[in-house]
């Protein structure tokens, strides 16, 4: 059937093959057309990994799977700040993908951490678009390198897992386009998935999956999105209305159900036959592509994988803090391990992403096993809740005869999954009190983070002098954990999200999640790093940050623009063993006439250094990434004027600090009635012309500058109630006259 | 004409006559039809004075007007906490009214103070609605005991001066109705003003001017408004959407042509005669009202009202800050006075408020009139800007001289106006500048503050000793601030607005002022204190904060349930002097299903107490002040369960703390499709004849514990994709039959 367009096949159908296509088989799989020799072909979750069900498939999708390897979860992943690196692990989900005869993954997830609370956030990237967008297309390059399919998820603004499949994400023009839409632009225009899923959500009272300006005039007109549209799994509310704006694929099954719906639609004439024509030939094309890439011997490597999952999760940990270089440890330095974490990690967060893994890695064998000693090890407290006293007290023994103590702490399992948000940002009591109990033993302690959210550090990061996060690293995590611990990976991961002070500061808290079925997106364009910098606000550790082993300077910073920018910055490695730094630049619009962050990611580069090695490294400004979106004209614009291009080692730390000047976008709004005396006054010409017609008419406009500055907001056609002689009808004529002078 | 009813003149009018009633005859006064012997009366401009322009009238209405009282502008007013004082007031502007043949004096202004910004807080008297409505009643009773109709304004949400004539205000519901309607709901409910004025801006992208929901449904049909809606002064942007939006009276003139196109709207029959007829009649009513109560012959007492105003603004002064009591100043003090503000005083703000005071009073003349010395003054600075050295030299050296400096500091005039708002909360640098070189010579200082916005204080305000913020406090004002210095009047005012320690902390930060018309209220419901205590936030001065001369204790306190609330405290003067403490009683619902600010003013008393005295002061809170605005149902609903009761002396002085229990208002939500598994599961008899009925059609829905929290936000119409063998037409019959039941 590879061989015929799609069109043509569709052609040879019924309606209701037709609408049957375009619905699920069962919870997984596309339904076949035997008779036209279209084969189905199976979807299935992602992101971090393969989750292929074992069973025939409960019907709520959670039954075991087949093993596949976990590699680190969006949350880790984000912070490795590493495109290459991203495509080869989406390359590596494609080969077992396509080793496990899957035709497309359901990720990467790039939905933006609005709250630090989002249960789901361990499958997102970061809270800059930006970054998901470049990092998100990167996995997709990777995934569909070796024809499997991507699904880029959950378009969009699905922030919360609270209220998830009702919500409306009330969110105005610019933070939609400019924050929650724009790492879904960048991806579909620079990678092209297979396919889009849509999201639960509603957006300003729309369903995701019913929504033709998202799926269609945005996501196809807009963006050019030549791809398909499949719902998130039971998103579908009206499944007529959801094929006329755009939803090509609804899954899972619906028995057959909502297929009639379609057809007595069709036969009714409510929906043209061609928007059922065009949703199966996208069904049938994406079957196409799977089939040609699809490869029944196909087999793929899990030992390699593994190591390649360590890689990853190595370079995604951020090393946060380190006083007096207590890290790396010397392989014989004598420490203990404390923490049942250490042993029974937490490496994935609950839900439709779990992966079951081929191997796990704890972090206590991989240390025993790197410094080739019977390190000793207490665990503190309990996974079960079954915490004790003995169990402090023996870790404090522990700590008390090490010279260092490496305490991991982590949240529960089940405290971040998907289906629903977490209450606040804390650490459990027991632990942070075994941390104090530690701490009063030994103060040289490291403490080694599990999270798949953010969680609150103000407690005892001035009083710890090293700290680790390790997010979730997936199966391989704990080998990764030990060569950060031990130097053999130099940490080179930065925060893809501000770790903040309290929950009371994030940005969202007095707006998550909503209640009655909305949630206003209040905080606008000022989410996650652009907030805690416009309000000045101090955290723990800011967007970007992230500790090496060694130092890197950064010197003789130059920007060049051809339309484009290239930033172009020197960085020496000034300390005494190899390391990467993540070179972050970022701009700002000091004078601009709208609303801005004061400054924002525009673009970075991740650099490898050896001890004293200088590189001049090159970073690209899209031209298109300056601009924001304008709702006077319904599209991008780039403001003319003088940009701030600052280039530091995190958001908070600018080594260099440039400026370039942009012409602006023609952006043209013709005078009206509904002007302002100010805006008139703004184009000393136009002004000048309907002075003089108002003198010449008898008006009364010649008032001091005190009068006229209460007056700017005044609109033109307002004038007349204010200066008698002056018709509405002669301000028109002047501005047509205007209008047609520019 | 007075003893026939309204309609019945109208029946004897023309179209055309009809029509002309609703639109002004030119600036101030309504169009008279002499053939019925209808007059024209006056509506002319406070809210703090009467500003009766002696001029025909310029055409932005601003000439010089004839003198009458200018009591303290709403922002001293509201710190007040005094509503009998407020009646007062309102009574004494409503006799000079009168006096001036004025038949409707435009104010109280109640608008919200959403960020300290706004060019016209001068003019508003709180960031809180209950006291904004409770002061706002006061001020209408007092004015219309007098037989002066009041215009109730700015009806609504106009919280900024940016593009005001254009700006859409973008709120969601319970904002729009807990904070921003709230006031007016109160005023109108209460004290009935003869007529409320919409305000410029649009709300929700719809003028005011036209919002048929805001001036019909929700202004007469909810609240029982039974006056007449005025426009504000050129807010008319369609006059016959306008008219039938509920609009009675555009001001000022249009000459003629809005009227010919409601005449013309009528004869077309797009606008049905009985809407016109109503406005008409609603315009006769009012010329009625006031002309009964019209009296050629009156007069005012200027030397009483002046008194008054003394009296007004010494109540309404704010004694922040008084380290080791260095305030009152005994008599013979060895003070200097320094600031020109001493000696010119502000007293106003700019605008259209800007009242030709029958006498002004400085502070240096009153100070030296109550010591009876020739206290020593020193300018400091210039308010025309020819600052210099020598100016400062001189201060510092009075200073030096002096055993207390008293430093007059405030807000330029020329940033503080109606029409435009400020940038930033900035004293000016050079006045800072000017104190600091004070406080080197001298750190006995005393600050007392001008200013129609707060300022930001947190550049000096724990350096100097005693504060004194003075607001604007009218022509009498001098005195007021001399009665407070050497404690003739004892200190009572109390923070209707919070002072924040920056500008980067104020609710409304990144959201002010909008832009490209459009101003998004992303803050919700959390403004002023509210935003500032749910964020934990520090703030240089708190909402209810003011210190007096004496010292208040709370014991004792008790609340009693009616249905309605009443708090009694016992407040003791345990201070050495007689003196007034503002109760304030705040209330907040911890377990409360919807969002809420940690907690609200719900009442407040102002006792004065002689030294020694105690008394059992009542606060009552009226049972609709505890409700929330519930967008499910489209009206207030009191949650059922336990209330916190905080009586304290500032919103972060509590002094007693006490709970309540009250019972809920029924709120039937059926349980429809859409309704959630969570939902479906908070009801346990609905749950399980859904459970039951699902295992006997062989739905599974019997799934752990974790599944069910991950799955609770299910629609229960999106089952049917999971669970098969369970039919959604059966669902709906389940919930119909629990719907019944309930």
């Amino acid at each position: 059937m590879t061989d015929r367009s799609p069109f043509e096949i569709v052609a040879r159908l019924t309606v209701e093959e037709r609408a049957s296509l375009t619905s699920g088989l069962d919870f997984w799989h596309t339904e076949p057309v035997a008779r036209e020799n279209i084969p189905s072909i199976m979807l299935t979750d992602g992101p971090h990994g393969v989750r292929k069900q074992t069973a025939e498939g409960d019907h709520l999708g959670l039954h075991s799977s087949v093993p596949a390897t976990c590699f680190p979860p969006a949350v880790a992943l984000g912070c490795s700040f590493d495109p290459e690196l991203l495509e080869r692990v989406g390359a590596a989900l494609g080969a077992e993908a396509r080793a496990l005869q899957v035709g497309v993954l359901l990720g990467p997830g790039i939905n933006i951490k609005r709250s630090p609370l989002c249960g789901r956030n361990f499958e997102y990237l970061s809270e800059d678009p930006l970054l998901s967008g470049v990092l998100g297309a990167a996995l997709v390059h990777g995934m569909q390198s070796q024809g499997v399919g991507a699904s880029l998820k959950h378009f969009a603004a699905n922030n919360q897992e609270t209220d998830r499949m009702r919500v409306s994400a009330d969110i105005d023009p610019r933070p939609l386009r400019e924050i929650y839409l724009r790492a879904f632009e960048r991806v579909v225009r620079d990678a092209q998935p297979w396919t889009v899923m849509c999201s639960y959500n509603r957006i300003n009272g729309v369903y995701s999956s019913r929504n033709p300006w998202l799926l269609t005039d945005v996501l196809r007109g807009e963006w050019g999105f030549e791809g398909l549209v499949v719902s998130d799994w039971g998103a579908v509310d009206d499944r007529v209305a959801s094929l006329a704006a755009g939803l090509d694929l609804e899954m899972p099954s619906t028995g057959g159900r909502t297929d009639a719906e379609i057809v007595a639609a069709v036969r009714a004439g409510t929906v043209d036959e061609s928007v059922l024509d065009t949703a199966a030939a996208r069904v049938i094309e994406l079957v196409q592509k799977a089939v040609a890439a699809s490869d029944p011997g196909a087999t793929f490597d899990a030992d390699a994988h593994h190591a390649l999952a360590r890689e990853v999760a190595a370079q995604s940990i951020v090393l946060l803090r380190n006083e007096n270089d207590l890290l790396p440890l010397a392989t014989d330095a004598n420490i203990a391990v404390i923490g049942e974490l250490a042993r029974t990690p937490r490496y994935q967060g609950a839900g439709s992403s779990r992966i079951e893994p081929t191997r796990l890695d704890n972090a206590l064998d991989e240390i025993r096993s790197l410094s080739g000693r019977d390190v000793p090890f207490a665990a503190g407290y309990a996974l079960d809740g079954s915490d004790s006293a003995e169990l402090v007290d023996e870790a404090v023994k522990r700590a008390a005869d090490a010279d260092i103590a490496v305490v991991f702490l982590g949240v529960p399992a089940e405290l971040e999954s998907e289906g629903f948000d977490r209450d606040d940002l804390e650490l459990p009591q027991r632990q942070t009190a075994l941390l104090d109990a530690v701490l009063t033993a030994n103060p040289n302690v490291v403490v080694v983070l599990s999270n798949g959210g953010v969680v609150r550090l103000s407690g005892f990061a001035d009083r710890v002098p090293a700290i680790v996060e390790g997010w979730l690293l997936g199966q391989a995590g704990g080998g990764a954990v030990a060569d950060v611990l031990y130097g053999h990976a130099n940490p080179s991961g930065r925060l893809a999200e501000t770790v903040p002070i309290r929950l009371e500061d994030t940005p969202a808290h007095t707006n998550f999640p909503g209640e009655h079925g909305h949630v206003r997106y209040g905080e606008g364009l000022f989410v996650g790093y652009r907030s805690y910098d416009a309000r000045r606000l101090d955290v723990s550790f800011p967007f970007g940050h992230g500790l090496s082993y060694t130092t890197f300077e950064y010197s003789d910073a130059a920007v060049e623009s051809d339309g484009d920018l290239t930033v172009h910055v020197t960085v020496t490695n000034t300390g005494g063993r190899a390391g990467a730094e993540v070179v972050q630049v970022y701009a700002g619009a000091p004078g601009s006439s709208v609303a801005r962050a004061p400054r924002e990611l525009k673009g970075f580069t991740k650099v490898r250094l050896d001890s004293g090695e200088s590189q001049r490294v090159a970073v690209s400004i899209r031209r298109d990434d300056l601009a924001y979106w304008d709702t006077r004209v319904d599209s991008w614009v780039v403001e003319g004027g003088t940009y701030s291009i600052d280039i530091g080692a995190s958001s908070r730390d600018i080594r260099q600090t440039l400026t370039v000047d942009m012409t602006g976008d023609a952006v043209r709004i013709p005078l009206t009635m509904e002007s302002s005396l100010g805006e008139l006054f703004q184009n000393p010409a136009a002004a000048e012309i309907v002075l003089q017609a108002f003198g010449s008419l008898g008006g009364e406009v010649g008032v001091d500058e005190s009068v006229l500055k209460m007056a700017a907001s005044m609109p033109l056609g307002r004038l007349a109630g204010f200066a008698p002689g002056v018709e509405s009808e002669q301000i028109q004529q002047l501005l047509d006259v205007v209008n047609q002078q520019e």
